[in-house]
């Protein structure tokens, strides 16, 4: 109830600091017999992992994951699964020099005031390190959702420069280092970074995934709509300030005719004709393309010197010298996609506990 | 768990259906000794009623509240309150002609899918009428706030027009009839509603939440941030599309040192020379002022007739007749309020188990 | 949280107080499409209810009970089901003068020193009154179990009384006033009852509620356990201070070979030779009878002077005139029913969350 | 919500097979600034592990924990607490031949008809290993609880023979291998052991937990009522068939008079005259102790064959060779100690959050 834990039906805790032995997480909720191994977790880690293009961080965590209970002869037992990181690159002196001082932008103050101490030794707890138990509790969530559910993650934006919605195709994402659907927009905005980490400064972004082949039924009325939940899922990654579904805060704009998705036969099935919806109508889903998009702000860990105050109540300097991903938000984009694994996962189980098809 | 409830400490549970004999809440985990009236509730309700003005429904319901529990000799016993409001003026025979057809915009189908089966006089429970016994839950959490924290919302944007920020006047929204902090804006939206209206079709809008005097330390970090439940807490309004905190989207083309709020002392105490954050990092409150968002789409009832498919898999058209909303925003505001007061008193309680001062 | 729930995925709350307007019940997470009307719940309230015998209190409720949402045309809809039942016949003056005395055996002083404030009208929430709810949520859970699935409590023990269960007959119980399987000695009990009630005393008892038909597989392994689940569910009743399960306290006299069930094979099912488990191992149901009993303390309320404090530290003599029961066992037969099949429904629907055949 | 979460705000999770490489539990919800160490654990782990006595399984694990988040430079985070149990002693090979067969009293058939997979060595997630982890976690519960509140178990009956309740003497559980309060019964059951494991059998045990120093208040009403939550947190423990509280089954032959417990003044304090509710009335503590009971089965796995059936559906024999406690009620002691420390903490945090004294 301390807030580390998430979702109801399939339920994961995380647990671990920055600079620790380890990190982790326990995934509770796992249906029984689903064929789960090491590499099937790794290669979505591997895609969260820093250090691999001059764009993110430089610290070089290797980030393997051991599974330490839950799985035998393959396969999931029912029980509770625990995987679990070591941290191997921790260079903790980095951060002495910050431990009385509140870094402006980062959780500093608001751990400080809560609990009136903190490990201070790269943010700790509120490190965005915790995110890699969210990308392994998303790979056992895609082993319930199964092959016919997929979950797709792009950046659609860095700083100022959106992408062309136009020029989108999903096989660019694989090909540039932003998982960035616009190949053009790319190089672009391999420029606007170089000059953003030479500036000291860094860049905000935003996000967008797409769940295909989700089933019509998912999600629970009123407080526990799949809109919901996947808001707060993703507003609880580290630096997220907004999240829309479907049309969004454009819908705000719009008038009642052009907003209703409207629906016709084909082929013996319901089809829309349009997707302002975002895929959920009434917090459950339609069969649509459930559609999400979120706001990461900028890196607040720059070399730009900024002015804060101490522990001590003096007004103080500073600038961070650690090792920082200049735009958080490119690998944040595996992050969301866990995320909005983990959400489906957890209502596909809560649709069918109540009768549903699945 | 099948999503009728809210809050982990302070706890409510909602029932009812728009045209059913009533609708209620009952609210668990309220502190003892706590002064409350139904006029305490009453006031909220009356915010929100329907019929007050030509630019919402003209469903004439008296919305009067009942406390049928928990609350003895004028002041809250620590036992369940519940809250009970009876349904007046339900015309079901309006929804006769739509029972088998799935309203573009509405929940029908995706009812349908997940249950096959609905209630569908006046979206049942799906219908905003469910908003009426989250009002009722605020005006409890309000109590447990106490008069030091505020909580006021604005209307800020209807359809394209948003408000200018340079004349917010919190003193304003009490004199237009769409709670809007900006007079010059509140006449256009009046003629530009009755356009909407005339030509029988729906406005989006867009709504801002401020609460004021929020100690710092509120939230749980990781999955119980405060910005994740509030956007939980809004997204789940009715048609709500979009939520952000502070900055929100805005921060995806800020700067590091753009974003980051400094700090300095001010009569001993930490001051903040910006806002973006919205009064909260790491999830944790941080004692500025807390600024959300969140987007409204157009009300999806509207009589221009659209093209949709029934049960029998028909396509059909459809207009909706019954009395709706033309802007489903207007009356998203004290909702909005609500929910934001029911997340920050859960959070208030969660932090006072673990010690925190409050 | 603050404790008025009851369930995870097939969670009811209850409210409302001995003495208030009235009480009831709002049920979360009934599957859609499950036939439901008043009479299929009031036929459970009128086992419960006062006044049938000379054995149980004089206070006339009729205790009907309305639904008032959640059901539709005869089927439940999968939203929550409000039950609602008026209090009738309050006879508030009776409670005047043990408003600050603290009634032996009763939880007058918990209460106080919990809350500071108590509504002291016939025990108010305290008051055994709360277990129509739970009967009325029983109800909806036997409708989710179906027909298959029966569950029957008899009383074995009033005072130093207990059943012969060589005369075990479950015709009986229908038959005599005690819900009592040996006929001979619900004779008995009726004249021990009798010389307990003169002498302005009352007695103590034991049930046991016996379920057929559950499928092996239901109950989560460790925390969640199908005994553990039952065990907190009837001691949450009021007057119990005792659970077990099969052999129960008698295991700890048994050596390992008298105690384990052996298992053989017949008509091509497993079958036990012997139910020392009560139909659970491991915490997860194995298919046999599931055989659960519980100890009710004698009721507090007796016309026999006591002496005790009242709230401002003086002993006081205090005797309880209102109208109660004898033996509060005896009305506890349908309660311990009721909160077996909620945890069983309960069960039943985590077990089909997490694929389970049902 | 698969079960292996115990606790609301206080609330860990536990993880990990017999057999695999280590198990563990994560602890969330602890208050910051509380010191902790690992030695403060290990010393309950250390009355816990096996190998002590002839009396208990000669299974040879160190059980030594290691930290692995949440505490830093000697004191709680707030964060979660990750504690970690290498099993160094598996013998993996002697449970080959039991894979496929279903022990009787074991959770082998339930586990097999639940999940239809399982990890057959030494019982899995099914084993008494488990509670390692619980009596880690009430380490932490006890750093909550602090010095003030103490929770003492003792052994109170082995097979047929409860000890001497006019002999009880604290000072003695130290003492002997069976943490007896009886001296002489402790030697007694020495022989009466010897007996028992000579002759391929097993013994079952009842144990009482005594808290003393628990404040006033602490408890929810109605469903999480403090006995409730200590009934279903003891009956999880392998093995439990009962739990009572106070007078317990007793009660049920006790009359109204004999049973409450009167009320004086002393001192200008509130005392009771005795302790049948065992220190809980209306599901609050009162102050006085709190004293519950509970019963634990004979070890299911012992050297006398007995008939049972396998997985195939053939009858066989079957006779457990591997390393067991001829009773586990010994070690379950500590095991209850902690269970009871984690319900306490967990209240404790409840009360506080809702504004009570503590």
């Amino acid at each position: 109830m301390a807030g580390n834990s998430f979702g109801t039906l399939f339920r994961f805790t995380t647990w671990g600091e920055s600079h620790g032995p380890a990190i982790g997480v326990v995934v509770d909720g796992v249906p029984p017999r689903l064929p789960l191994s090491e590499p099937d977790i790794q290669r979505w880690l591997d895609k969260r992992k820093p250090g691999q293009s001059r764009f993110t961080t430089q610290r070089r965590e290797e980030d393997l994951v051991r599974i330490l209970s839950g799985v035998f002869d393959g396969v999931t037992t029912g029980t509770p699964i625990q995987l679990l990181i070591e941290n191997t690159d921790q260079r903790s002196k980095d951060y002495r020099n910050i431990a009385d001082r509140f870094r402006p932008g980062h959780a500093d103050f608001s751990y400080w005031k809560k609990y009136g101490v903190r490990d201070y030794r790269g943010g700790g707890r509120a490190s965005a390190r915790e995110t890699a138990s969210r990308v392994a509790a998303g790979a056992v969530a895609r082993a319930i959702l199964g092959p016919a559910i997929t979950i797709r993650g792009a950046l659609v934006q860095i700083g100022p420069h959106p992408i062309d919605r136009g020029a989108w195709d999903w096989q660019a994402i694989e090909e540039n280092p932003f998982w960035c659907p616009d190949a053009a927009m790319a190089l672009r905005w391999a420029d606007f970074l170089d000059s953003i980490r030479k500036a000291g400064s860094s860049a905000g972004a935003a996000i967008e995934i797409v769940a295909s082949g989700v089933p019509a039924g998912l999600g629970e009325p009123i407080y526990d709509k799949l809109d919901g939940d996947l808001a707060r899922a993703l507003m609880t990654i580290n630096a997220v300030k907004g999240v829309e579904i479907g049309a969004g805060f454009g819908a705000a704009a719009l008038r009642g005719e052009e907003n209703a998705d409207e629906m016709r036969m084909a082929d013996g099935r319901v089809v829309f004709l349009s997707n302002n919806a975002g895929g959920i109508l009434g917090g459950i889903s339609t069969g649509q393309d459930i559609v999400v998009r979120f706001a990461v702000k900028p890196t607040s860990s720059i070399l730009t010197p900024m002015r804060t105050v101490d522990a001590d109540g003096n007004e103080v300097e500073i600038a961070t010298h650690g090792r920082h991903d200049p735009c958080v938000g490119i690998r944040a984009v595996p992050v969301g996609e866990a995320m909005v694994a983990c959400v489906l996962a957890d209502h596909l189980l809560r649709h069918r506990a109540l009768g549903g098809e699945i």
